[in-house]
């Protein structure tokens, strides 16, 4: 093997030298950090890996260095491995840009900005979709050129408002950014499948538990997305997994239509005096008092059908040369909250609040805690019923009417107590479909535990999750915005389909330790451990030592990895929870059994086994440990 | 080899995975870059190795990387030869540390500075002493840590006036900074002389050719101080050579004094009248018409002493409650200029500048353009003569006499034509020790080409050259300003000793393509080149394509890095000017002779050989070459 890659210079080439606790930069912790809120925080700070610098930003120690050159150098073969090509950005960028795509501005506080000397504006970049677009549109220029992914691992910043978890939220982190660019969406789609597919097999080779969670998009914009992530209790996010095993990002359910039920046993519809009831409870234990159901049943909020006026606030379009407000109304059960932020997603690009008093005050018809569907839409405009009603239909009642749409989980032919219009009454067994519709269905509740999934498997359960990764379908978004075109078979000029893939990856090491630690200390996967065996010399006899050094020659020589700690005045009680607070996967004992028995034992770091072998068997039988590992 | 190391993961085991021209991220350029202002910055964005993303800021292409990656592992296999470890620090850092030391301010425009979304102050670091300084006091507390010699290989920030040289002064760049803490001083200096002794071997292996300068310390205050400088013409500093091979920054020269001459021959000294002589070449001129020298000879400028006031900014001291100015003059040569920065280097901590007005009339004994020695120094004070004054002796005249100070390079003996201290009156044979005294001898005039080498060994010779590493004892400034003590052998709490280290990462590349490229393009040293052979599939027929891919299959078996110019429509002439671009240090040209004779082609990119081989022991030859090359 005459030829040599530069890291084979780096690592020399078979053999390995032993990092040695002697001369090692490090100095692990007896006590917690104060301010550590996560495990991985905790115990990385305490075992010397990572030390912090301001808040959000941290400093690599060597242990914590060599684990994630490991981490990154997994990322680069298996980016490698689907044709991505590896380039490097800067971190500090002109503001032009991410003005273009209107980034500048939206990213709000999040990013960090700053003057250069000449008063020229800069950031340091969040993500970079906007230099690697300018990039390709640099370097090519035609459909030959196509498809290609490139990627960077590089330093990126965010100024979190509370960075929190380590190096989970941070304000300096690193991540694996890849971008893909094709000629058309069926590339696209091809790509994103090898990105997810290099994502699955990262995430493996990492020992990370993931979850890939539909998702929808970010400030990034576009259109198909999901993201990974760890299914860890400390996790931000939430996501909804079915019984199936599909999971979604919250806010991404679409809940299924609640399905049509039977009303031929429901009473006809009824108006009852509901005095004073302002609120779901009140109107509650009014019926429950004054109309108590013929079988007994007790009323409950369940019963009770919510109608919430929003107002939508539109963007200039076609029929509008400003922006413009809408009122709408959205019936909701009325033991559910309206989410807000999922409602909203379904109006986008049209922000939605609370409507105001003014927006009320301009519609007479609706009479506060007494709202009901029948001064809304299709009834209003005397096409409700029977009417197959649709929202593509429903304008926004030009006519004046109010848009009345209805949560999913309103079924068709459920009755409701329902707002009458009129102050202190109510509509009873009102049902949907046969006194009233509307102009359309909404995902308008939080989902709940429980609810049905989306693909009709069951109901939903929900768990935590720090997002590691996530893969997108960015579309044409930044190829319009800036100009990113190529030439087409027949010598067009079309814009280029990009995706995005980041993985964080500073953050998945966290997440390492998250899943691999106790509560001594860390347990590191063999791949990603700063050293493959972790030799500790105990005692105080030279012959113990020098049977130490000798294991660490041989390992040395098999090109093991060797955390050696060959300190002379520290304790063997000190050098056990030193190497159970660093998590070494393999340890060797040398010391009295070694001098006694000619015998030194082997632990593997999870606690799961313990051997003693000869002196000269130990290396291999260590070798023979760590294959069985990987 | 069971036992992978990190990098063996990512760049395969024994084979190594060839570059094919038809995927690489890549497009050479035809023409030069409009701004490309030196050789490297022109030929890495031609050849496609980097782009520029913002003045001073660039982007590394995947050519690019593979280069610095190769840069770096050289770096980082040296470091760890001299047991250094490697951590990682930000780039965005608190304010604090760097008020503590200062640097906040005295950096004035050259960092960038900015605010986090609470109003913290950060900056990008420049340099990082502040934080190892922290890092090493946060870990060790006890002379048993020590010497630790801790680097980083980092992103690092300045703002710079006026980026320019491509990648040779930037503004976001790669440095490899090392900062080494010992107990004593003599620890500090085995320290330096192990990080000298890597960087030359760095520098070596780089193809960088270098000289080891003797400098001043710039803003990091400190001692002893080397800088190693690429002797290229581009440079921005100046380097004078002694004929014995010795070197020194410009700032950093302390030139000889003059030896003493005999002066028995010199006429008594005489005042004369000068009308009019405001200037040198007035003085000179007024010399040759009026009093023309007895043996013929011209007065030249050289036989002029000019006296140059100057005002010297003193800080607080033990005698001065606040800071105070004094006038001090300094005589030299007149056919020499005072350089302001090196005769301020004198007088530090005090700053300097050219007297103003309110100075002068301050001291009626200076007489504009004709000022001498005889109202000055020793003279004014009454004990000039025979008296052996010198700079300690002088204070600051508390009898209002102003100081005088007398460049190295007058001879005690030589006599001059000076001021007489009043108006249109010079005095001609003023000699230096007979008539006149100094309150000590300054640096004051600008070396020149031809002055003595401070080493004696003979005239100096001035060269340019790019400063590509700086070795530098900052002794106990950094721990006495941050508080980094341990106990020493006597349990008693001590500064500890730093130096530091840094070498340009980003630069050393650049001087690389510097000293290897002619007008064809780049022509990399096999150590850091991006591939070390380039195969080139020429003309039409399949069978050379295939037998190219046979060839190409041979080298990656081998575990040779192959560039390879698999595209099918591009022209012969094309991709040899493309290899001749890019700089790979082997060809390979597969094509007609292939075909037709059963012959590769293998040629040096440095055109010094080239060589017709059978197809069969191509792959064979290529490694002998390539193994000759290293």
């Amino acid at each position: 093997m005459a030829s040599l890659s530069p890291c084979e210079h780096s690592f020399g080439r078979m053999s390995s030298t032993a990092l040695r606790m002697s001369t090692l930069f490090l100095r692990t912790l007896r006590e917690d950090p104060a301010d550590a809120d996560v495990d991985s925080a905790r115990l990385l700070q305490r075992a010397g890996y990572i030390r912090k610098a301001a808040p959000g930003i941290w400093t690599w120690l060597p242990l914590g260095l060599r684990v994630l050159n490991k981490i990154e150098a997994i990322m680069r073969e298996e980016m490698a491995g689907i044709g991505a090509q590896e380039v490097h950005f800067p971190a500090l960028l002109p503001r032009e840009p991410y003005e273009a795509t209107h980034r500048w501005e939206e990213y709000g506080d999040n990013i960090f900005r700053l003057k250069d000397r000449h008063e020229a504006d800069y950031l340091l970049a969040p993500t970079h979709e906007e230099v690697f677009t300018l990039l390709v549109k640099d370097l090519y220029s035609s459909y030959k050129d196509l498809p290609v992914t490139l990627y960077q691992i590089q330093t990126k910043y965010r100024d979190e408002f509370r960075p929190r978890a380590g190096l989970i939220r941070g304000r300096e982190f690193i991540m694996k950014d890849a971008y893909s660019f094709t000629i058309d969406e069926e590339g696209l789609g091809q790509e994103y499948l090898k990105e997810r597919g290099a994502y699955e097999r990262i995430f493996h080779r990492l020992g990370v538990d993931y979850v890939i969670v539909h998702a929808v998009s970010g400030p990034m914009g576009g259109s198909q997305s999901e993201e990974f992530l760890a299914p860890l209790p400390i996790g931000e996010d939430t996501f909804a997994q079915s019984p199936s095993g599909k999971a979604w990002n919250v806010e991404a359910l679409s809940t299924p239509q609640a399905a049509p039920v039977d009303y031929s046993g429901e009473p006809q519809v009824e108006t009852r005096t509901t005095e004073g009831t302002h609120t779901i409870e009140a109107l509650v234990e009014c019926a429950n008092t004054n109309y108590p159901r013929s079988d007994g049943r007790a009323w409950t909020a369940q019963d009770t059908l919510k109608n919430v006026v929003i107002t939508v606030k539109h963007p200039e379009d076609e029929l509008h040369d400003t922006p413009w407000r809408e009122v709408v109304v959205v019936g909701v059960p009325g033991d559910r909250t309206v989410d807000m932020k999922r409602l909203e997603a379904q109006f986008a690009p049209a922000e939605i609040e609370e409507a105001n008093e003014q927006d009320l005050k301009a519609h007479p018809e609706l009479v506060p805690g007494f709202i009901g569907p029948m001064a809304l839409g299709p009834q209003a405009r005397g096409h409700g019923l029977g009417a197959d009603a649709d929202e593509t239909e429903a304008g926004s009642g030009d006519d004046g009417s109010i848009r009345y749409l209805i949560d999913a989980h309103v079924a068709k032919g459920s009755a409701w107590i329902t707002g009458a219009d009129e102050s202190d009454r109510h509509l009873f067994y009102a049902v949907y479909g046969r006194d009233f519709e509307a102009d359309g269905t909404v995902e308008a509740v939080e989902v709940r535990q429980g609810d049905m999934s989306p693909d009709g498997s069951g109901p939903l359960s929900f768990q935590r999750g720090v997002e590691i990764g996530q893969v997108f379908q960015l579309g044409l978004k930044y190829s319009q915005a800036l100009g990113l075109k190529v030439l087409d078979h027949n010598g067009k000029a079309v814009p280029v389909w990009m995706g995005c893939y980041g993985i964080g990856v500073s953050r998945a090491l966290a997440c390492i330790a998250e899943f691999h630690h106790d509560d001594k200390g860390l347990a590191w996967p063999a791949a990603v451990a700063p050293a493959q065996v972790h030799v500790l010399a105990t005692g105080k006899k030279a012959e113990a030592f020098d049977a130490a050094d000798t294991l660490v020659a041989q390992l040395e020589e098999r090109g093991v990895e060797v955390l050696y700690d060959d300190r002379r005045k520290v304790s063997p009680g000190v050098k056990f929870k030193d190497a159970e607070l660093i998590g070494v996967p393999l340890v060797a004992v040398v010391g009295r059994d070694t001098v006694n028995d000619g015998t030194i034992e082997i632990r593997l770091r999870d606690g799961s086994e313990a051997e003693a072998v000869p002196v000269d068997q130990a290396a291999q039988r260590l070798q023979e440990r760590l294959d069985a590992l990987r």
